[in-house]
């Protein structure tokens, strides 16, 4: 996780968050969290929860890190299906980078379309404000 | 709180939420949250807090509940003003259900923008799946 959130291009984090209070995000009770292996070595985790509550509790939400070409493509596979057995009828991305074009290509790759753009929502360290999209999939 | 949160038509919180759940939400140490008052009786709350971390920090997100009429402009009024003195660039909804007509009305009279449609992304008690709405306003 340290080189994505030391970055700051591509999650919404305090670029200077410490190692515990990263754990304590990424690994929340309201949460089920997974590594990727490649020859015992990690290569990637996500975490699938509810994104809403109540009414809205049918919508699913991931956050990837990956540091391997493919793992991210490899864990929303295993991602859809665990949604998809766990009930969700949709997964929702609440702030994708637009200028993160690998992960927009990815996304709208396996079905996602773009259902809302928040105009100069994100504060990029080298292109200053850039929007950030909303992304959603029926399961 | 608590008649809005037993309804269940206009949050996206579980219906069966018990008080101290509801408080902590409505509390949390991540917000600042108000209450309105006309001749020393409640009649509105609301909080407003910082939408994302890190680069998504300049954008904040405001959450109101009201029992009397007019109640949730004032207090809009009042979470603009403060917005804007705590430095935020814009404000956001994340989840207005789009059969919340009197809410929609409202955002959009005082400046906001329907920038998102979740596609049924809100199970309603008595309509069924419906769409919620990401609204957004530039301060």
């Amino acid at each position: 996780m340290r080189p994505v959130v030391r970055a700051g291009e591509t999650y919404a984090l305090d670029r200077e968050m410490g190692e515990a209070a990263a754990l304590e995000y990424w690994l929340g009770a309201d949460r089920e969290t997974f590594v990727a292996e490649v020859d015992g070595t990690v290569v990637g985790t996500y975490f699938l929860r509810a994104n809403q509550a109540g009414g809205g509790g049918h919508v699913c939400n991931c956050g990837y890190m990956s540091a391997a070409a493919g793992a991210a493509r490899a864990m929303f596979a295993h991602s859809e299906e665990l949604a998809r057995a766990r009930g969700y009828r949709a997964m929702q991305f609440n702030f994708v980078v637009s200028v993160n074009e690998r992960a927009v290509r990815l996304w709208e790759a396996v079905g996602f379309d773009v259902v809302g753009r928040l105009p100069g929502a994100f504060l990029h360290p080298e292109k200053g404000y850039v929007d950030a999209l909303v992304m959603f999939k029926t399961l």
